[in-house]
């Protein structure tokens, strides 16, 4: 299955409310990369407030989206991730030390804004 | 499967990208109504612009939802109604006189704030 990716302005806001196969993960990375291309988006939230629990690879995954994302010329805001999440992001050395994070999907965008709007 | 529905301060947007069956969409109605109720949200933006095709059954759930909305306080809009979908949702006699529409989620939500913030 997939993940809807919304497209507001210049942005795309996705919110994860289902629980991450490896397989859903790979096909959003593909989407949401391709999405970036194909909207010139400048910005995108992930919204994780649903997502209660992460294995490694989906920290992998996620990892990587930011980066690959950040290499295309977008930037990514983490909203709403749990303390399980937290940890195992942290524990696995992801990658995660420019990325910005937020509480919500409102201040994701809010911080996007400032972020790349001044 | 659901079909995520993100809250963005007091409207809660949402973009329908899989093809609906009965069960997700009767599981729509239901999430939806639910998070109306939760939120307080006082505006809902439908997306269908990924939607080609609706049959009769989906129409009918469709146009309960808008209905039912707004029987709880929440105005919807929907947006990227494609002609096909158009064309179903009139020949049902889908009671849809009230229904605000736009061409995108954004213009969705610059309509719900003029509605609403006046």
């Amino acid at each position: 299955m997939r993940i809807p990716i919304l497209k507001l302005q210049n942005y795309l806001l996705i919110s994860i409310q289902i629980d991450l196969d490896d397989q859903t993960a790979i096909q959003f990375q593909e989407d949401l990369l391709n999405k970036i291309y194909k909207s010139g988006a400048t910005g995108v939230v992930i919204d994780l407030t649903s997502v209660d629990i992460i294995d490694s690879f989906i920290a992998k995954v996620l990892g990587d989206v930011v980066t690959m994302s950040d290499l295309m010329g977008a930037r990514v805001v983490l909203t709403g991730i749990q303390p399980a999440v937290a940890m195992t992001l942290i524990e696995l050395g992801i990658h995660m030390q420019d990325v910005q994070t937020a509480l919500d999907l409102e201040q994701g965008l809010v911080k996007l804004r400032q972020e790349l709007e001044g």
